[in-house]
């Protein structure tokens, strides 16, 4: 088993550091040049943000956390600080979440102007060794840089959610193509029970890879037997539950998830058109492509196409421990898609799977689905069964995110950080569901096998999708 | 008595209407001009609408309804039809008022554009005879033209609100100036009971000048006899309500009123900062001018100070009747204050009023304040009381619009326009109170005694103040 | 014109007094009758009360106002003054409204008891003078009788909503019987513009009869030339209203009703079962009687279906003008029908209409109803149109209380009583339209031409019709 | 370890059964019995059910689950199939959850003749061998008394919440008295990571004890080292928490527990008077016992109490493991309390527990609670710490239901029950959290180690309070 601390992510010098700031804070500003100043303004609901407050706010983040800890620091802004933390308490009270998009000044100009001059600070930083006698300076800058790759891909999220609102439908870009692939049966990948270790070691620590907190601490758990499909679910095994009354079948649903959907009149994925074979992409509306993982899921609607196919959701554990058998690739933001893809568009088939031992022992339950038990099989078949089954799961990373049964909560002998900072992810620990995996918007060097993503429920704007699990 | 039809306000020849066209299309841009793309794109509370919105919806109303009568006409982009209609149920669907800012596109600059498209096809109208065939046209281009009139005045409004929501408090301009004046003493004017007339002749007509619908028809009310104040409310004066616990003091409100700011914690008027000395302007935060009329109350407080003041709110009959006596001057957004002034600041003081005779005979009720009956007098003393009270009363045009007790309906004999344009004002006649006299932000030449604003009772963001009336 | 002070309301003695609180407090009971303790504790929405609530406030009213006037009073209950104020902040906090249905303790039996021991304490004091040292007193117990007959009828309509809200539709009482009357045809009698007097003059004062603030004073209006129909509005013509579309036509609603129909799936009064044969009674569900009059309309169907029959509501000083000269007779609570019935049930067909003149001069327009004008006329045809046209309208008073375009406002000279009871009217003026005429639950002796009820716009639980009007 | 399979609840004969049904059947009406009819109808909030409700909802399940499943059965009432059905979608549609409260017919005497004559029926059943045909009969009654026990506890929160509502604070029962005891150290009982089994095996089955189908299957965990607290938190730690200001540090909470305490306004636990010192409980107001189990607390509040001892809650594995080494002894609702007691009150300190091994291998960390770790340490002194610490855990069933930090998810290998029965568990597996134990108003022999109850974060109207756990 690759041991974490072998990663390529570990702590890096000042140079790497400071290479790796300018890469990603320039990625922000690449992703953001295709919106005008207007664009850059839209907030579509409470839980998006507007895309020039993700610039501003992971800004922020440097200049608070980073710049911030000299005594002597005398910020760009000083009435920025109330209007771009984000729900740091401890630091100080902050404008509201859901008013965001109410702040047309500072313009995009401005706030553009804000990067600059806040990368020109680090960037002194960096070169007369202004990180070097504070030791929590560095991991600062790390945190902040992983930071701001997640609000990379909450950038894209919430613009495609808030063009979606627009009665015109707009494209974000529109050079996107989309790169239509062909089906693979899913198979089932199975694995006895076993203790096995997941999560990753406290970071920072003597030589360890970055983490967030809440991936850590790295412990033993018990699997259960089970199996795993060796694909996410696609658009047409969804399309089969909904023709066949998914949404018109309350046994199939949680409870929440059906007065959901009775609520709001769901009757379908938020972005598919009414005609089932349209959807709204970063690209504008395009043909649904069967053969590619279904997106922008709910948790609810994940659950219950699961229970139709008879079939259940994987737990984090389970996920994370046929992940780390596998690379990370995938189809990722530097792919360029922005769209769930088909297997096999963006690599040769198979060619991501390392051969060999998959859970620590012999796969005793390789079948194709077909094998899908009594009293519900609903996939529909797939053209040409594989001869021979994966040994390991395809598209775990990139493509979408995948909803798993564990709720998000802390591991055995988890500690937030220290300080402010230790409001970064344990405060959410209630109330959310784990998505593994990343997606199609996720920068591939953000991503890792024990990444813990969570979302309430209802929420499908990310991209969001399932992956099958069953009891072996 | 002067006669409505003598006003220079009478439907005008092509000619005349062509150059007001331009002028009034030209200063819908003026007033955006302050703006940024970011600033046009705000809709800080479902009530209000982008700057950029009212742009293209004005535009869109000369599209319809005055080019768009005719069959073979091909709309400058069709898809916006839904985006910028308002609430005429009648020509189609729209666009929910209340995600007008989520339209980053079309852009500002193709707003302008589509300005432009416009304009030029209305120029050739004019300039062809055009309008010429169909009757119904050159009276549509007026209403059109007095429709933009109104969307002028919520442009400022709405962008007040608007900056007003972000927490660094910005200027739609910096470069207004405020202009103290200086106290004036609050008299009593009195009137008999009369029949006398109000309204407008139904417009369009032979020979009539412009007016709504709402206004006519022309027709005949029994007054009481009564009194009205000389001056609309102070700032002082209202402070004097606050010190002396007027938020406090449920005896005071009316029953929605007082649940009203229960509910949302008001203790003072929504632009007036906490410490009750500063208040937001178009020109930021400013000093409160203690002789200028309070301004952006809500019906609720302004029907409760009166209360506390021991008088009561004007009818709009007898605030009309006063308002005919004399002419339409006073502090209009021409005036580019943009905010209310103090009386005697932008006129010789008195000399807006005409001598000589009101309400059709002698006065009998011509005191100083110092008279207010019992129980209650709240109204401060004032530092001079005037040796000769006035016959009329002042500032009854412009600065702010005064609150009436009337609840907005129908005239009798009223009759709503025909077709789709009946939907402008008669299906509001519920629920909402009358305001007579436009504000600081109305153009001169909207105006007219017999206008009528209306709005909700919890209303306060547009320019509201009120002037004290008493039985006699 | 008869004089509102020959009425045999007038301020009575003691005697009398005491002989009208015993009916009064008799009849309440006996309306709670057929009730048990859980029906009696029924809240179905915020704005009805459970019976058992109306029972012990209408009782706390005379033993906080008039008992309680004197210093030395001992409440029978201290702790209940909190639960059985409704709304008289002057005399401290209150339980609040919305949760009157969750006080099961003291229960039925205690208020009924509650009920017992304050008529007690009041037969003392008729008896032994008790009400002759404070000239306050008596008015309060006239008024504490006005009072409680209002909460009769309340107490009527709210269980009436409670019951429908049981799916199992229990009626409030089995006996019940419709009694269906004959067609009658709808006429319009004719008014010229008159300057008339309306209200009541303010009581208590020197011989006046009973009125409550909100009618005072007695004042003359200037009436425009009108003509309003003879009778209320039948369910047959409010059917045919519903099977023209009326509730799919958004140009013949008020925008705010458009709004709510939409929002809430309106198609149709609140009680009618969906195949509009049937409706819900205090004597369960039943056969809808076409020619009774159509009953439980919001004030926007109301509105809208006087639109699409091409006429208006009557403002409210018409109809009392036409009211004052017709006796107070009609389908009352006294008949115990406790529903709308046909034209002539109740009374010999225009017995009830004194003939001679109307209108203080020549009715000038008697027409049937096949004069409606243009350009809707869809008041449907009546049988056999009357030979003679009514010099008066009929069912004025009783069976529906008629919505008029009037908004609830103060009269000119409008004083509130003095004290806590201010508080009993004046607060509403606010949003509210102007009922009038009492319905087939209203107690007859609570009514005069001078009354004034008042709701909101949406409300429909109340026994509202109405009866059109149109310009002369 | 003690089989489960050894439990005296097997599957019991129809002798058995016949006499635990009369036994549970009569406690729910023993339970009702001090209730008056408008008690029992009451309603507080969505969440809770009438008494009334719980006793037709309870024979409701008999009626339509056991004697309903011959197909020739006559329900006392069809049409109360509608108003009873809880939320058994796949058994029809249902009255409003949160309109239960509306439901004043049929009266409380009709649901109790409506129990007599399902009883009446049940016990012909017994008598004659009805239930034998069928296999799945005998096992439905089963579940139907355990979800009989369910209710009877809903029952008694329920109307604690609806009394509470009461400004009069009326008691459930007049006769209760509260029993305090000592203080008792908190002490922390240690466990080293084991394997351990958890859960119940599926039921119905080959001679299995009655288990819900949440509870199954049971399974093997890996449980990490960690100490458990040797008793609930008291009273008195957690006034502590509030004099210390836990309720104004936002760093305690998870981000919903701050947003909602900050919206609701939560200053300490929900049924606490203002003064800190008298609480709210079946038999009225009352003094607070320092010693008892602090009670009524939502999660939120839990957390934040243990983020501040420094400690964190148990998952529920921990807990069951601990739970499973102890009898099912306590304070339960036939000790007649029906509030939390210090412990020592109803039995003999420490009898409860049998000494010998816990955890499957020695404590190694047995300790007073002066050994929490640093950084916060706040759990408050005890009087006199034991000499020797216990070996296992105190008053792990009854007095209170213990929050765990486990969301309400499936175990593996989880089946749900087939038909319209699997609904009761399965679809509430989202966004809740596991407590544990049962409470002072649980029947004890409803209780078992492997039980496991669900609620929402915010909910606070159970008796429910935490034991702290911490990582060792």
């Amino acid at each position: 088993m690759p041991s974490p601390a072998a990663s390529p992510d570990s702590l890096p010098s000042a140079g790497t550091l400071a290479a790796r700031y300018r890469a990603v804070r320039q990625r922000s500003l690449a992703l953001a040049a295709p919106l005008s100043a207007e664009d850059a303004m839209l907030q579509s609901m409470d839980d998006a943000s507007p895309a020039k407050w993700h610039l501003a706010h992971t800004t922020w983040f440097f200049e608070r956390f980073v710049l911030g800890a000299q005594a002597a620091y005398r910020p760009v802004n000083e009435a920025w600080d109330y209007l771009f933390n984000s729900y740091y308490q401890s630091v100080g009270p902050m404008h509201a979440r859901s008013r965001r998009g109410l702040l047309s000044q500072p313009g995009l100009a401005q706030v553009i102007d804000y990067r600059a001059q806040v990368d020109a600070r680090m960037q002194r930083g960096f070169e007369h060794g202004g990180f070097d006698a504070d030791p929590a300076l560095k991991p600062r800058i790390e945190l902040g840089l992983h930071h701001e790759q997640q609000h990379q891909e909450l950038l894209l999220t919430d613009i495609k959610h808030a063009f979606w609102c627009n009665p015109l439908k707009p494209a974000y870009r529109d050079d996107l193509r989309p790169s239509p692939g062909q089906a693979t049966a899913l198979e089932w990948i199975g694995c006895d029970e076993a203790i096995v270790e997941i999560g990753a070691p406290a970071w920072p620590g003597a030589g360890d890879a970055f983490a967030f907190d809440n991936e850590s601490p790295r412990h033993r758990v018990l699997l259960p037997a089970h199996a795993l499909a060796s694909r996410p679910v696609s658009n047409a095994e969804y399309r089969a539950f909904i023709d066949d009354g998914g949404y018109r079948a309350p046994g199939l649903w949680l409870s929440d998830g059906w007065a959901r959907i009775q609520q709001d009149g769901w009757t379908r994925p938020m972005y598919w058109d009414d005609d089932l074979t349209r959807e709204f992409t970063l690209g504008g509306m395009r043909a649904i492509d069967p053969q590619a993982p279904v997106c922008h899921l709910s948790y609810f609607e994940a659950e219950a196409f699961a229970r139709w196919a008879g079939a259940r959701l994987p737990t984090e554990a389970e996920w994370e421990h046929a992940a780390a058998q596998v690379p990370v690739t995938g189809n990722f933001v530097e792919d360029d898609m922005l769209h769930p893809t088909s297997p096999c568009t963006t690599a040769p088939c198979r060619s991501d799977v390392a051969q060999g031992d998959f859970c620590g022992g012999a796969s005793r339950d390789r079948t194709t689905e077909s094998d899908i038990g009594e009293p519900a099989t609903h996939v529909a078949p797939t053209p040409e069964p594989a001869a021979t089954p994966p040994a390991h799961p395809h598209q775990m990373f990139g493509d979408v995110w995948e909803w798993t049964s564990s709720a998000y909560s802390a591991y055995p002998g988890f500690r937030e950080m220290p300080g402010a900072l230790g409001e970064y992810n344990g405060k959410f620990m209630c109330g959310q569901q784990v998505l593994r995996g990343g997606s199609c918007v996720s920068p591939r060097d953000h991503l890792r096998a024990s990444y813990r993503n969570f979302f309430h429920a209802p929420d499908c704007w990310q991209f969001t999708g399932l992956r099958l699990a069953r009891d072996a």
